[in-house]
């Protein structure tokens, strides 16, 4: 029996289900309040060890999860009304689980996302010690195994042995989630968005992660199925390593820039630069943490990357805070965060932000071929007030007699009003296509909204059509327009992006090969 | 000073403010608690007077408002607590807000908005109870005043007598609430989005709600300057009023047909079916309250405003609920509604819910000129799904004998999609544009978010050539297409949109005159 969902992540995966929902071994209560509270203090402090140990081998994302973790394990105020449940008779398990649950409880009641977001972190610590308190050996999934059940976990994913094969399954969760782009930076295949089943499957199950959908039960004619596009899925794999290294071409011999998107300044570690065109892409939000980042934080941060890029463009977004990153202390709460004040918008609002990240960007311009690009532009009056903005602190810099270069200054094309009408702009330095908003926009459908993923699409005949008439419109004024959304990485978009005339791709680091591949076989 | 805001509802009001924020007059406590709860019972039951009062008065939507705060007033479950606390030696005033806030924070705390919005009724009835017991009699407005605070509860609307002129001055609000709906609807001049003022400004102050400002202290240059304006807007109304009995048509002489968008069949009662075109817009929400409506209501409401328009075309919207407008148990919580399941979406999600709606109006086609349109298409699937159920519907009608006819069938265009590439929908028998949807999602800016508002604009290039080359494909091939947004019954809106190439709005039918008085003007 085949389920549909939405790949998350592509790849193949046969094994067997792990279930992620069955519940604990139940916990085995104590003779005494004082060994309840010893059993409690060492699966606090396990479950810290743990957590600790995967931090050493996580990378930027994944290892901010851990941290937050870690320090709320840390901290007395979770752990504090569990000891005082089993100083008046409670056992360590319902002490914990009752303590977590209404800090849960109040986190979810938050009327911001960013804490609401946190509900999820707790209840992956309340499960981690209780299955510490359990001694619940087996909780680990074997490995070369499907998890499947609800959602998952980041720290379920970072303690999994992907080594060997194994892939993810779930009913609910999204595309767009921590886990998801663990998932693909790592090359785990997932789908998300399976629905509910009727029956509890076991045994083994088929996870085609390339289309988006799980075969349990499978017959013999669907295993042998199966193997065949998993093997064309790897042979295709295998030989677009070999593209790796060369310039990214089409099969007519069209050249095509190919560049990075980068969260983190860490993430170039892993690059070779010789294998793209610079980066296309560098968020900044990373910066934005738990608070707000001063000049020198930013200005060694960007000048990481342009040191390692060379002579090659490192193309830094500014802050695009709001949306589905909230930061504390800097975006609001909305009823709709993706239609309000986020990006560009944000900035020009909290100019004593937003100053301090452009002193940062021309500061650190001197240290390479640094581009900068404005994220949410909406209408030509915001790129004016930016661009302003940059020339007044270029002022004051010169004044001070600080070393500072003034980069050209580009867009982010992802609200429509931009590519429908893209003559109002023909002063900006370059475009870049968000592909993610820009569809979202488009199509009315949020990108993290499993229930109306079919309808975001990025082939769809009006957002190539969009996408298409700004590429034209810079061939006409001599503004180069790249993309730098999830749809320049997936060799299922890459012909559609070509025949609408771009020639300059932005794809993560992970899908860069696939990327060159897939760009090889285009015929334009 | 003049402070700048946007207008919620036009028109102009010179009067002394009222502080809307005061705090109610203290309340001195009884002797006794039998005396204290004696107190209560008969504030609870003066307030329970009032508003049943008020909503003999009411229509549709305020009526609506008022039942439920009756409802929850004669609602044990609130009053039960505040009992109790004056069993306890509590006051009547403290023991009520005790009650009622606990209340309040816990639809606060909800993840629905649905609850959430309730919120705000709460606040309402626990602070008409307050002022009953305070025997604060002079918290009823004066006549012609300025309302002035942070936001206005509906009843403090319907309870002010607007007679004698006045107006709406709010700091926060949205031109999206239900007190902006009943302002207008009555011609209550608004403006909201004022913000935090640095000093408490008193007197007398002029409210300019034609462009969303007012002037508090002022100059006697400005009060002449804003007579001045404000007998021009009032002689353009009242010339308008001449426009009402005649055909529109624009200086050149070309026709424009002007409908009327209703959103209960109420809102017949007062239109004189001669002075407009028919009915652009039925919206079917007010159907969808407190629970699913059957088979036979929905028939009954179609039927009475076809019934009405007789020869004139009365187009019917399927269910749009979902983005601002919760349904409980059909609607779901979601972090971007508007970018969410609403509209069609929703209705092809629950057919069990759409096939009733579907039954309804091809039962009550018989009874009229109907016409029926689906909300948020973007995908031509969706448009051929929707029809393909009236065609079984139908097809079940005629074999159970009951009388139907199948109405021309037709689409929102509100999703960029649509209006990018229309050629997907030239088997639809009309197009309608929603100018407030297709807005925010042109602009990505919500339209009921203040800090937004300033880019959510009908008239950006961007928006003007959607509806021009959705003007232009229907013209191509023969397919009507009207507009039923906001804009075809904004004055300064109306140039542009005929400009686009429109000849069909549909407006609120409060704004008819005004809308065929400025068409008037133009020498398209």
């Amino acid at each position: 029996m085949r389920i549909e969902g939405f790949p998350a992540s592509p790849g193949y995966a046969e094994g067997p289900l792990f279930d992620l929902d069955r519940p604990p071994i139940s916990y085995r209560s104590k003779a005494s309040a004082a060994e309840e509270e010893a059993a409690l203090k060492a699966a606090i402090g396990n479950s810290v060890s743990r957590l600790t140990s995967l931090v050493e081998t996580a990378d930027g994302d994944a290892a901010g999860i851990l941290e937050f973790q870690i320090a709320m394990l840390e901290d007395d105020a979770l752990s504090i009304p569990a000891f005082a449940s089993i100083g008046s008779g409670q056992p360590a398990d319902a002490a914990w689980r009752r303590a977590l649950d209404a800090e849960i409880a109040g986190y979810e009641s938050s009327k911001q996302d960013y804490f609401r977001a946190r509900a999820a972190d707790l209840r992956d610590i309340r499960d981690q010690v209780l299955r510490a308190l359990s001694e619940d050996g087996e909780t680990a999934a074997p490995p070369g195994a499907i998890l499947y059940g609800e959602d998952i976990a980041p720290t379920r994913f970072l303690e999994t042995d992907w080594s060997r094969g194994g892939g993810i399954a779930l009913k609910a969760g999204s595309t767009a989630s921590h886990v998801a782009m663990l998932a693909r930076s790592r090359g785990v295949p997932m789908v998300v968005g399976l629905g509910a089943s009727a029956d509890k499957p076991a045994g083994v199950a088929l996870l085609d992660a390339e289309h988006g959908g799980i075969v349990f039960s499978p017959s013999p004619a669907e295993v042998g199925a199966f193997r065949q596009s998993s093997s064309a899925f790897a042979a295709r794999q295998g030989k677009a390593q070999t593209f790796l290294a060369q310039p990214a071409a089409t099969k007519a011999g069209t050249a095509v820039r190919v560049q990075v998107n980068i969260s983190d300044p860490s993430d170039v570690d892993g690059i070779d630069i010789a294998t793209c065109d610079g980066v296309g892409l560098m968020r900044t939000e990373f910066l934005f943490g738990k608070s707000l980042p001063d000049e020198e934080t930013q200005y060694r941060a960007y000048r990481k990357v342009l040191e390692w890029a060379g002579d090659k463009p490192v193309t830094i977004r500014t802050v695009d805070a709001g949306g589905d990153k909230p930061v504390p202390g800097f975006t609001v709460a909305e009823t709709n965060p993706f239609l309000g004040l986020r990006g560009i918008r944000l900035s020009l609002a909290r100019l004593d932000v937003f100053r301090v990240q452009i002193r940062a960007l021309l500061r650190a311009a001197v240290h390479g071929n640094l581009k900068v690009m404005f994220p949410m532009i909406a209408t030509a009056e915001e790129y004016a007030q930016a661009a302003a903005l940059f020339a007044e602190e270029q002022t004051a810099l010169a004044a001070r007699g600080v070393a500072h270069e003034l980069p050209p200054l580009g867009i982010m094309v992802e609200v429509p009003s931009v590519a429908i009408a893209p003559e109002a702009f023909a002063n900006v330095a370059f475009f870049s296509i968000g592909s993610n908003d820009l569809t979202q926009y488009v199509m009315a459908a949020a990108r993290d909204n499993a229930v109306v993923a079919h309808l975001n699409s990025v082939r769809h005949p009006a957002v190539l059509r969009l996408i298409a008439s700004v590429a034209a419109f810079g061939r006409e004024k001599g503004i180069p327009v790249s993309l730098c959304g999830d749809a320049g990485g997936d060799p299922a978009a890459i012909p559609a992006l070509l025949e609408a005339g771009l020639r300059n791709l932005s794809v993560a680091p992970a899908q860069l090969a696939m990327a060159k591949a897939a760009i090889a076989d285009v015929s334009v």
